[in-house]
């Protein structure tokens, strides 16, 4: 059995949430290789110490380049902002190593073309790039790909897509470097905007033809933390709306904003097919809506509402039985199992940097048309 | 007390829901003028006068014309298919009726504008003229407005509206006069996408600046029930979306549909705003979703599904107590109450001709941009 | 075709939501016979004579013997307070008049039991009798017990049911008839349990077998509102909450109360088969939640909302489009299109008042039950 | 800091759950103490050691009592079937071991009773006894207790709890350890409603006075899964339902059932009291329904869905952002948590063995009253 060295870049939010991933999925998952959590960087070597031991790596460095050049490290995982990705992950694929990184892939299309290329060539030496859109893998979305993928729904007509977050909903929030283009490459539309034109290409095995847009930044200026007086220059959109055409046809609406005071974490789709329709919102995120109209044409007809907590549903054989409910984090263990599988088996795991890049040119399409009066702009091939 | 007697132009779905509103509204509210049921009009007398029979009307004709020329009618109710509004209104206003025109208010600009040009000279008689935005009257919304109006959401950043039916997702549905541009000026559109227009405007007390559009005809051709094999061509979109921009700077997107399939009524609007936020859907039309964001900012805060029942709320005196809710019909009665509260007030209902002329202009300005590659296009003043 | 005149007693609440749904059956639905709102009968003359002219009735009076002395006056429907029911209901059928009651059907088994009996005389002579166990034709509660009748949930093992109000959470809420047990018979028990009662029995056209139940009275003392520093004693209880038996071996639970803080008329039933459940708030009245293990056995399983505003729903026909909810007072309207169908078609209208005698049993058994430490008693025959 | 190590005694279900646990704590918690995952103990000793490995484990064991031999256990974890609770438990606690016991305490209550008595004598030593009433720790119902302590639902006047599962719902579903009296004690009453009794008392922090019930064992005999053909004989309840009256006057109603078709895992409890009402369902776990009269009094006022995924919602700090929800398993972390602190800071942890016991005593009049015709049956002290 292959052993397999991770080495985490990042300790944040993100890396937080990946750590717990890895140190959970050879415990509830059959692995077809034996994991080791090998090392953690950061920027700040205490920091990666103190991080290194809270989070379970055995290992700390401050030098992420260091960590390429270890024997015992085959996979690397970036969950660090936007404007490190291209670097770290073209390094890393270059020497050999596996890469798992955050969305969105990088800050600008160029970047994620440049890792795309990197990938492509790390391939014909059997190493893997995976892009990191987990809510694919929350269980009731891996569902609702099955239904569509086993036709359940039909020709699809419409998808409506928001994702809608309310942390900058007051104008005293303080300034972050998410607020930073340079550092984030953009707001909320390519924080969470991303995950929704993934997650919607991925559903409906389609890729969007073009968008139409619109942005907005609400607030200008947010107070720095660490200058009491002083603000920060938001530099990145807050909200993001647009209209979409798929290749096939389908109608789509999307949003992505920071200010939808009162939701959370509300991620939403909803899918009308010639033959039925689905529904799912992240804040009741182990249930799936799904309207049949082919088996209850009649006076039973309605969205049923699956908890998509049954063995028989996507990654719950690991899990609790029905009804005891998963929690966000979970989508990033099924997310390491995929990753394993894929580099056991030899084969791509999905969504691969070539998709990562495909939502980048959505992003820079939403931006371009938002800045040439809404004009329909296409998404290059 | 003022007698006033009212004539119903058209029989059909609207105007029987019409009618159960004038036969309701004297037995439930206080009114400041009597009212009767004088007359309704069809194209046909035989149908006309089993209509009159059945809804509860004292006489029929097949010559609408002839209403206008009776004393005892002083409203004129028209709820005939978009292409007739033009000629009935402007003739009834002209003949010193007042008036209330079904939505939307006219198939083409230059005939709503013709119609907001009449109503205008009309009152200068004291002749009044209502469009018929019912939803403006679902205790729920009207509740809404108030928060609004009373600035408990503060500054509006947000609104998604969506109006969702499905009658026509399955292709064999067979054609009808609503999917014909010539008689129904648009499709969804029309008759149901300018319910969400009005009715944002209406909440927000602001107007959109302009729309970036998208629109759709996914069936061309369907079956004709009087000609069996033969099909009818469809003239008028099945969906559109659209982004848009308030003269506020509220950012927005809409989507009418005819193929949400399983969603039979969804007329759903929801704002986001500094305070707070409000959501909606005519499926739980009793219902109103409030988070309060000033009131509530700490660990007990949450979207409050309020029950619009209570005595307090708008319209709600009339009725039942709380909890014993209302019905899509009783939004007419209070259209009805309001409309002969204005008249016998000297007041101008709302809303009026000229508003309804705005939501016609939105419609163009939404085809426009579908039509010049999504562009935004603004809305003239 | 069959004329009937209607003779309404009492024009409080009940007496206008009655009266609404005779103005309006007529119009909605092809009736069998021809209906008059002839007469309405109160305890004061002026009172009446008001309530007429507002509620549409023709005459009115203050003697309710009269109206029984009347050729034209077929119907009779009681809207009083409890203990008039029998006194009013025996002398109408001897006068020869159909009656519909008010629920529950009487203060007393023995009030009932004697109702029952006039009624089985009065059924010798082709007069029929009704009980106003009005949820019954709620069209979402008709298609349960359709679906139930139809074997849909197969074996029933549960039921539980439960009417929540909150009107006197507030113990400074005032006193009223409805807590005086001479007027009310019982409290929330009689006011509101009676239809979970009725309803269970009818859903599962099964009877209850024994009751073993607990009552509380919460606050013994309430300000007159007339008497402004004194108070009224309450003499019924609050809340009654019990378990049962069904006589096919159902297990059951039941909750009534008026301290249900936030629940304004929670009209809620849940029915568990061997083949599917079936559940139902009133506060979302349009709605039914069906999920069938039969046809749904796999990953796509999950209770459905069905919106019963189909065509094919129960009394649907005369109505809206799909989606197009109706409200509290539809079922009224529904009833007396029942009743005049049985009066015309010669049948007996259900339920009839052997079925309302039957609720008073239960009534008594839970009163006997609470009395006798919760003791299982069984309801006689 | 102190080091502490664990024994876990079973590894089906719940011991895969605990060790979840187990792993997880010290990566997301700043404990108290350094704990590690010393031993698993299992019937069988391949059985163990397979277990072991999978779960994190670091030692395996076929013989429970050795583990209490070891001075590098310091905390027995017991996740066995009821039967042997108190075995075990009075063994370890007699062996100055801290113990953590699965629910219910035990399968009667003589055996819980001893458990209580050695976990007195125990707390003498500075030993600690934990029940695994788990539920308690899910953030939503430890927010509900915060809000009923703080007194923001007033004086409680009504509990309805029940907990709904289906997995029995099918005849021809499997005969297991769980439908045996002498393993499991009692059917769903034990298994899943000593977790709505243990709730509701915790909530309210209140006792419950005596119970009033009825239970059912609706299918008797169930196909053995390792004997083709043959059955084994359900000795246990397949559903309970119960009122109750709390020493402070609350009425409530109970129902625990594995019949419940289309219910997975419904734990559901409503409180209603004089200032605001609180409802919960585990479907929706990190919902929490909250309505509060005193705040809203008027026209806005409606039950609040509080997500309970905040920073300052209990046991939050340790997670992820607001509305990236928590699953079941988390709840078990919590409860590893409290127990760590609790043996650290030298008190007693909640719930402890004299509270199951309480649970026991509650389960044991509910046996006792459904066998004697449901007569009101008092909980002793």
């Amino acid at each position: 059995m292959q052993h397999l060295g991770v080495a985490l870049i990042g300790h944040s939010f993100m890396g937080a949430v990946h750590s717990q991933a890895w140190r959970t999925v050879g415990h509830v998952y059959d692995l077809p290789a034996r994991v080791a959590m090998t090392v953690l960087a950061g920027r700040r070597a205490d920091a990666a110490a103190q991080a290194a031991g809270r989070l379970g790596w055995q290992d700390s460095t401050d030098d992420w380049k260091s960590v390429l050049r270890r024997d015992d490290v085959h996979i690397v995982d970036i969950c660090t902002p936007g404007d490190s990705h291209a670097d770290i992950a073209v390094a890393a694929l270059e020497a050999g190593k596996h890469v798992l990184c955050e969305k969105p892939l990088a800050n600008t299309v160029a970047e994620a073309q440049a890792m795309a290329d990197a990938a492509r060539r790390a391939r014909a030496h059997g190493i893997r790039a995976m892009a990191g859109f987990t809510y694919r893998r929350v269980p009731a979305l891996a569902l609702a790909r099955q239904l569509i993928a086993d036709g359940r729904l039909g020709d699809i007509r419409h998808v409506r897509a928001a994702y809608l977050q309310d942390w900058l909903y007051d104008p005293g929030a303080p300034f972050s470097w998410r607020l930073e283009r340079k550092r984030a490459g953009a707001g909320a539309l390519g924080d969470i905007g991303s995950h929704i034109i993934d997650l919607s290409q991925y559903l409906l095995d389609d890729t969007i033809d073009g968008v139409s847009a619109q942005t907005a930044t609400f607030v200008q200026d947010r107070p720095l933390t660490d200058s009491p007086g002083r603000t920060g220059r938001v530099t990145v959109d807050d909200a993001a709306v647009f209209t979409a055409r798929f290749t096939g046809g389908t109608l789509a609406t999307y949003e992505a904003t920071r200010y939808a005071t009162g939701r959370k974490n509300a991620l939403r789709i909803e899918v009308n097919g010639s033959l039925g329709s689905l529904a799912f919102d992240f804040e009741s995120m182990n249930e799936l809506s799904f309207h049949d109209a082919a088996q209850d044409p009649g006076n039973t007809a309605g969205f049923r509402r699956i908890l998509a907590t049954e063995p028989g549903h996507p990654y719950l054989e690991g899990w609790w039985p029905p009804g005891h409910g998963l929690g966000y984090e979970h989508a990033f263990t099924h997310q390491a199992l995929d990753l394993l599988t894929a580099i056991s088996d030899g084969t791509d795991p999905a969504p691969g940097f070539e998709e990562g890049l495909r939502v980048q040119r959505v992003i820079a399409a939403v931006e371009a048309s938002a800045a040439d009066e809404s004009r329909y702009t296409r998404i290059p091939r």
